[in-house]
């Protein structure tokens, strides 16, 4: 508990001015004097003083309440614009994005098993394309990256596909193009991405995002506030057990991981096993590289052995749904990554089993959805973290350097 | 994001001060004024309510930086009494609790499977069997029920061995003795109560308390604030499915829960099932009813049945905990309830398979402890959830009903 100091007062009204103004498609300043209870001076300084910013604009007048009719602000969007990336594990990915979430430019480039410096140089690459395409004052780089990560320093702890341990990715990224840097896992960032993006959040809402991809990895937000943990790991669903006699080796060393059983990875891994085990038909050349790909092709063909393997898969992320939503009580869980591509029938597995394995007074309210933002959560994640501390978008202010989530 | 009004910074102002003296063991006006940022005079004058109020007393006199001898000023914390309660599964307790948490008079008495009104009958009983012991201003009770638990409305969603359902125990509660009345979950009780007066915690940590007693629960402690999900039954860790395949069935309907093989009850009834099989000469009488206790009692002799249940069932657990920390990520957890009672070798396994089916970086800074409070955790949570409400304190003032946390 603390009392405010009379300049953090100040940027607080000015903060909450412009969240006023964010979140309404249009407002008047006697309607943000009503809304903020700040007086209608403090709130007409403040209005004058993001104009001249450049963030908010008057764009036309409102009905009258019997004087004459008030001006409505509204943010400009493209006033700024914001970096943002997802090092995903094939294609690491880049894009210019608005205020509003709304992608102007996107770069990507195949990673081709690059890791360490290599992987950084590729970074290097899709910045150096993007950021001349981006004519508006630059916020800030945002990066959604697999692996443990210490936000608060901007530092990589471990990566293992990039092999990057301990490494201050913020740093280097500061050093090159010197600007704000926010380094965030890719499981939170996309979590961050849907709560500030996708549609039908209530103010202030929980929910979890879990991201399937070639890894499992899952963010929580808590009332409106990315929930990291105590050593930023929070959310990593991916190597809790969920078979407990006779799993397969993870590649973190324990056995029956939910990555093991229900990654993108772990269902082409299967299907290769299998494949050549039963010499099935419907995989003619069980030798060759089968990719998630033609599992999907195969899936949605109705082919026996993917519809049996996916499906298993489905059965162990409902299990481990049941058990998140147990001991966290969130009601709105959100599937995001590359195997939402299966669909319906996938998302149904899930559900049911979640239902047939939790208590049914922890799971009667619990919806479980596909994300809004595709494959694009990370990115929008990486780069709404920069959108939503308003003290980055100020161009005559210093830097705000402290991340403020959590 | 809101402007605080005139009354609410007042309030604010007066629960800060508060705040800092209870905090110290002993403070002057002006460390009070520079630890809050407050101005001398405001400190002054909270500080002649709080004297007035009987709340804190001037203790002595400090050591002179300068100018006279500052007088110091201390939390009285026999100036008000709250009262307790614990509806264990077979005995209810209650306590008379002061500011500081001290237990001034306790009553017990058992339950003998009584559930629905003559469950009630009883809490009315204890209730009754305390109160004419309390001579100071009493606070308001404080109750931690097993069950889900909706805590603002001070509503029993869902007790099962107690018949309970829907059931309005604050109202009933405050019908009859006119004070204010929270209800809690038992084990986020005691989450809050190893919290508020458990040794070594950091001001606004986390920690997890897992409850293991008759059925098993968690409470979790995010920043220092209870965490209940929206639901109200964040932490319900007793459901999470650990056995995955042919586990037994539940009393929730499903099968392979963790209460089914590591609570008190689970591992009585296993003790039995195999006593009866294997005719084992160290449990004479296979036939009789064999308690907690006894086991316990066998286990520290060295029973080799005993030690062979008691350690499947703090695999499990670990099992269980490895879970929760890949998604909480707080690095204290702590153990409390009967189960406890299996001392050290029992929390060795349970650790050792923590370490061994998690994620090393998840672990490698996790914590694993006995809670301080032993069997009177969950009475001191229900009694700080009012100890720390300042508001509540004050005899002057109005009741404020609604709950803080969260």
């Amino acid at each position: 508990m603390k009392k405010a100091t009379r300049q953090q007062t100040k940027v607080h009204n000015r903060n909450l001015v412009l969240h006023t103004i964010i979140n309404n498609e249009s407002v008047s300043r006697a309607e943000i004097a009503r809304i903020t209870s700040l007086t209608k001076t403090t709130v007409s300084d403040i209005v004058a003083d993001l104009l001249e910013e450049g963030l908010i604009a008057e764009i036309g007048v409102g009905e009258s309440l019997g004087g004459k009719n008030p001006i409505l602000l509204s943010l400009l969007p493209d006033s700024r614009c914001l970096l943002g990336l997802d090092l995903a594990h094939n294609q690491f990915q880049g894009a210019i994005v608005n205020l509003r979430g709304q992608i102007q430019k996107k770069a990507s480039l195949p990673v081709n098993d690059r890791d360490g410096n290599e992987a950084l140089a590729l970074v290097y690459e899709i910045l150096d394309q993007l950021i001349p395409g981006c004519n508006l004052p630059l916020v800030g780089i945002g990066v959604g990256t697999p692996g443990l990560v210490n936000t608060r320093d901007g530092v990589v702890v471990d990566a293992v596909n990039l092999d990057w341990h301990d490494f201050p990715l913020a740093q280097l990224l500061k050093d090159r193009y010197h600007l704000p840097v926010y380094i965030l896992n890719d499981s939170q960032a996309a979590a961050i991405g849907e709560y500030t993006y996708g549609k039908g959040h209530i103010a202030e809402s929980s929910l979890v995002v879990i991201h399937v991809h070639h890894g499992i990895g899952s963010g929580i937000v808590i009332n409106g506030h990315l929930f990291q943990g105590d050593g930023g790991g929070a959310g990593e669903i991916g190597h809790v057990v969920v078979v407990s006699e006779g799993g397969l080796l993870c590649r973190c060393g324990n056995r029956g991981c939910l990555e093991t059983v229900a990654s993108a990875q772990a269902i082409v891994r299967r299907i290769r096993t299998l494949a050549n085990e039963s010499y099935s038909n419907s995989w003619q050349d069980p030798a060759h590289k089968i990719t998630l790909d033609e599992v999907e092709r195969a899936y949605n063909l109705g082919d026996p052995l993917a519809l049996q393997v996916v499906s298993e898969s489905a059965r162990y992320m409902g299990l481990a749904i049941s058990g998140l939503v147990g001991i966290l009580n969130i009601h709105e869980i959100v599937l995001s990554g590359d195997m939402t591509s299966f669909g319906r029938p996938w998302l149904d597995t899930i559900v049911d089993t979640m239902q047939h394995t939790s208590l049914s007074r922890s799971v009667q309210d619990t919806r479980v959805e596909f994300g809004q933002l595709g494959a694009n959560a990370v990115i929008l994640g990486s780069t709404a973290v920069m959108a939503n501390n308003y003290s980055l978008l100020f161009t005559g202010q210093p830097t705000q350097a402290e991340f403020t989530y959590q």
